[in-house]
């Protein structure tokens, strides 16, 4: 097989780099890497912030200006979350949409559920990845992780209300 | 290039089978296809429907069991859609994720907003995609028009609340 699925393409980079993160917590128990930015004990290039969601630039962009957009509810699965959670998702998924139009009016967004979907990080959270083309991002073998100066400039750009 | 982007693969074949449905109306205007499914005067394999929402089969689906979950209110672009339809369409989205666990733990959601990100229909619709292995089913060529025992069949496991 020469290519895999959207967003489940190196996992095994994407699991070694959480690893560290994911390491146990001072109750023993796992931390759920999402969770512990939204609690702002792990630090993320946040873009926004509300009382329900967080959104940050991915740290493996899959193109310029790759976004997870994150409840702070923990739950694996959108199901999992509260009504009031889900609405906050979706109001925040669309602000950030409108704020990546600031880079390219084309963007996939996606949510994985599930190992066989790609899902590496147990706690719901859509991507929104920008499209400056028709070619495919999602065969890229080498995704680079995100330069400081980049993510300053995203920032830049994301922030603003 | 070997390889296009999901969701925006085979657009030929998706656009010259929409052509007939997306002929001029009686305004001389373009019809939306997925308006006239929402109000029911183009057929669709419906497995769920509220005042707000209706998700059908793709009619050329990934993998089996794949659904459009979309809004009635017509927008391109999910910042298009006033708030109560954006809760309304992550309720839907979230009930039609949990009756897709009836087939399969491990699903994709997408939502493509922009041709280059491969929206084809200018109307919001996430897509709910089953996985049932890690092989991508993003690389297939030949994706085969939904045949209606199939469609019978998959209505009887998503239709039931």
């Amino acid at each position: 097989m020469n290519s895999t699925a959207p967003f489940s393409r190196h996992n095994s980079i994407i699991r070694r780099t959480l690893a560290p993160a994911m390491s146990p917590g001072p109750g023993g128990k796992s931390a759920c890497i999402f969770c512990e930015i939204a609690a702002r004990r792990v630090p993320a290039h946040v873009v926004y912030e509300d009382d329900a969601t967080i959104a940050f630039l991915d740290l493996f962009p899959y193109t310029r200006g790759h976004l997870l957009v994150v409840p702070k509810h923990h739950g694996a699965r959108l199901s999992d979350l509260p009504p009031a959670d889900q609405h906050a998702l979706i109001r925040t998924l669309a602000e950030l949409s409108r704020r990546t139009e600031r880079l390219t009016p084309d963007y996939n967004i996606g949510l994985n559920t599930g190992a066989k979907a790609g899902q590496v990080v147990f706690h719901v959270h859509f991507h929104i990845i920008p499209r400056y083309s028709e070619e495919s991002p999602f065969d890229v073998i080498d995704r680079v992780r995100l330069t400081d100066p980049e993510a300053r400039s995203l920032l830049d750009v994301l922030s603003a209300a």
